[in-house]
């Protein structure tokens, strides 16, 4: 580990943050995030709700937008695998007008299921916040996947 | 039952060939289907191999083909649920150039989850080779969520 990175916030030595760059360096396809601080690549992410309130939610949300929030069930979706060793498939869906569902399987089992609304303004208070509210999915995720490993393991 | 119907095809009497129906009509906006036959209301989804043969596969699919699929998949899951007396949830999802994938969730059950190829050319041999098909998927479900009849009542 270098030097820079112990003086850093010690978020971005999480595996969700780490996962979470990953995800965002895939979608990168021109390199223009390469020597970027994590900060700036995960920085669309963080919207305050002064910030959300300015965005409108008419029309369908951007395909950036949609790769944001893609980027982040995925994720997720790598962290329940990692945990529990079984293959953890994510399917983001959205339906009209930023609404939709995100369903993560494992096996035949529903490890999560969520509604989306307003996908627009997908965003969180701060990196932290984001990170609070992926580890509480992946706590439910995996503590079900736990109760009916059968049914994940077919 | 009306003389006229005792006459024609049995299976224009099954719950699966009605469900189909009443999707189509419920797709129809404009009532174009209003006192049509049945036969052309559902002959779309008749294809014989030399006619998908002709259908190009490239590019994404369109919205009637989609629209076709869905209520292909909808009139199953309407049958699940009739059967089970649970909420059973269909999800197309089309990822690009007409793959994709579809599920449909009981409870936190995967009831039936299927990878959708070449949508563009969705079609059956015939309307009794579609509703073989479509008994086979809803038998295969129906023994899932009566086998995890726990996870399916989440």
């Amino acid at each position: 580990m270098s030097s820079a990175v112990i003086e850093r916030d010690p978020i971005f030595e999480t595996d969700f943050i780490k996962e979470m760059l990953r995800q965002m360096r895939a979608l990168d396809s021109y390199g223009t995030w390469d020597g970027q601080p994590v900060e700036n690549i995960l920085a669309p992410y963080v919207l305050t709700k002064e910030r959300k309130a300015t965005i409108p939610i008419i029309g369908d949300p951007d395909e950036e937008v949609l790769a944001r929030v893609k980027a982040f069930y995925n994720a997720i979706a790598v962290l329940i695998e990692k945990e529990c060793g079984m293959m953890a498939v994510p399917m983001v869906h959205l339906t009209h007008e930023g609404f939709g569902r995100v369903l993560i399987t494992v096996g035949k089992l529903v490890a999560m299921d969520r509604t989306l609304r307003d996908v627009h303004r997908f965003g969180f208070e701060s990196l932290s916040k984001m990170k609070t509210e992926a580890d509480k999915i992946l706590s439910v995720a995996l503590e079900i996947v736990g109760k009916y490993a059968e049914v994940a393991g077919i």
